[in-house]
């Protein structure tokens, strides 16, 4: 997508140094842009733990280029090639326990490698495959966006004049991702198509991917947009200020119970309690064919507390850091939660649009059907 | 109740300083306790409008207080004392449009300002007014507190081992009011009775004053607490941590819907949807007997949008404001929303424990009665 006009992704390689990888470091955004180079899965996965690179399909991607670092690295002991390339995909797998992507890109990885007997095989085969995660993740969110944009299509049809209004939690947008988002891909397909459209941003404490990420892409793209603090969305709700809800997910059972950041539970119900249509969009890499109830069994990350104490933002021309509670009182820090089924409207995937229940998904998947047999 | 061990109000006057209105600045905390002194109705109006005092109780209060000042001003100019006087109740009127109990105080005094004729007996009347709404918010937020603690008796009684978890939003503790708070009071009184509790502290968004102000009052009361950012709740009450939820109210229509801090509707949404009691503890001069529908007819406050785009806090031994969104990002902030009787459980007032709904309501203020008969 567009950075001053410009179009770029959120990790990449240069061809003329295929031993580097790019990426965006979105700690600094929006008030400053920086590229990364990243040479060493430490290096990846300090940049996955400390969310320089975030976001599901992003994540997953990182993960796919960090493998390829790995064999990178295991190449030079050829002798211990399995035992050093086994510690760093571990490495790299700890670092976010609650999305899906990770463990899926690094699987996918590893079960390409075990096809290939020669060192330089695999390193051929870990950048081919990285680079298909890649492009697919891309792929797949602006197939999304074409299959969201009929659901914005139609609701502008039916609905008084005036935009039609959008929130959004967190940052489901072209940064958590390689390329146009998941929940944002239908917004940047409508707005391409001159929709009139409107976005409430939820800031999205306490890291506030909202309030830095979301209006960021939303004001390099030029498209209208509000940023709320997020207990804003249910008086929004209940006065008809939202035609509809989009979040993305970072994992999605079979079932169609919702994990995404923290507080989109709450959007959820308030979306049910008004009769707002509440859509989850994600590529199907973030579903979870393994586990029936989301909120027994996706575990959730909690992350450090001085999250929650502090705010991080920008002052005379530098980030700072100000701490918001008493000094002594202690905080918790739980990064997502889940959304049950029976909240969400429809899922919006790179396939289609299918409800968020077990037989409208594996209509949608058949080839995982068998699995679920019985 | 307890500053650094010694008792404080809110807001007081030195009776060897009548002139004068103390307060705390609570712009300051949790950082620095600082004690402003008010001798104008600019000031005190400046001081609600720009909340070094806020909530419901202490805004009545202030508005008390303030009426004084008033009654002093216009005492100068005898010839125009009511065009003065009335002007400068305007003034205090206009401040806060959500705080039911801003228009009370200043009705209260006008009534009583009207009984007496000399200006000597109207500064008389109104100082003593002053102290009687102050007296009378203290004492009804004990009663309340008495009320309140049966309630977090009883679910400790029925409960597993461990603390009981209430969780709270906002900050409607003993600053929102004159001494011991609304939803805060049950607290204080179970811990003052050795009751094992722990609260969860929403921090309150944009403002902050769940992070800023009631885990200052915890920390100084020795209750123990965790803050959480405002997206949290739903999750904890998913995975069963918390018994129940106590808030305060700025407005409670007689049919019992509750206007309260942005955000507390989605935490009654989550308690609802998790079968999570869910409590108002309110004095009855925050009720509104004329409203019927509380989300149609309540008005809420918007305010600047520098609060959500940055954040307050401490940095370097000095308040500083850092910048979360991009510059040019638009962003909306509104201050209250309404919760629909249906999500409340029980409303805890001074007189007792009732329903969110009419009949309940007025069977326990039976003297509103008439005014709503047919």
């Amino acid at each position: 997508m567009l950075v001053g006009h410009k179009h770029y992704r959120t990790i990449w390689i240069d061809p003329s140094e295929p031993e580097v990888i790019y990426a965006i470091d979105q700690r600094n955004l929006p008030h400053q842009f920086v590229i990364e180079k990243i040479t060493s899965v430490d290096q990846m996965a300090e940049a996955i733990l400390e969310m320089h690179v975030r976001g599901a399909g992003l994540i997953g991607a990182a993960a796919g280029y960090g493998m390829y670092l790995a064999v990178l690295e295991a190449s030079r002991t050829p002798s211990e090639f399995e035992a050093v390339l086994s510690g760093l995909s571990g490495k790299l797998l700890s670092t976010r326990p609650t999305a899906i992507n990770l463990r899926w890109a690094v699987e996918r990885q590893l079960e390409s490698l075990n096809q290939h007997d020669s060192i330089e095989e695999k390193i051929q085969s870990t950048i081919r495959v990285a680079y298909e995660i890649a492009n697919e993740d891309a792929d797949n969110c602006q197939r999304i966006g074409k299959h969201g944009y009929k659901i914005l299509e139609q609701l502008t049809a039916s609905k008084a004049p005036g935009p039609l209004n959008i929130l959004t939690h967190c940052n489901a947008g072209w940064l958590a991702f390689v390329d146009y988002g998941s929940a944002t891909a239908p917004i940047y397909e409508a707005h391409k198509h001159g929709l009139n459209l409107h976005v409430w941003v939820d800031e999205t404490r306490p890291r506030n991917q909202g309030a830095k990420l979301t209006a960021w892409e939303l004001l390099e793209q030029g498209v209208p947009h509000t940023v709320i603090s997020d207990n804003t969305g249910g008086h929004l709700m209940q006065h008809g200020k939202v035609d509809l809800v989009i979040v993305g997910s970072d994992r999605t059972t079979y079932t169609g119970d919702v994990a995404n950041k923290i507080g989109t539970y709450l959007k959820a119900l308030a979306a049910n309690d008004n009769g707002v249509p509440f859509y989850v969009a994600l590529p199907s890499s973030t579903f979870d064919w393994d586990i029936r109830d989301g909120v027994a069994g996706i575990p959730i990350e909690q992350r450090g507390n001085e999250e929650v104490k502090y705010a991080r933002g920008w002052s005379g021309n530098q980030f700072k850091e100000v701490l918001l509670t008493p000094e002594k009182s202690p905080a918790a820090n739980y990064a997502f939660d889940v959304t049950p089924a029976r909240l969400v409207t429809g899922l919006i995937t790179e396939r289609g649009i299918c409800e968020a229940n077990e037989s409208s998904i594996l209509k949608m998947f058949p080839e995982k059907k068998k699995a679920h047999a019985g």
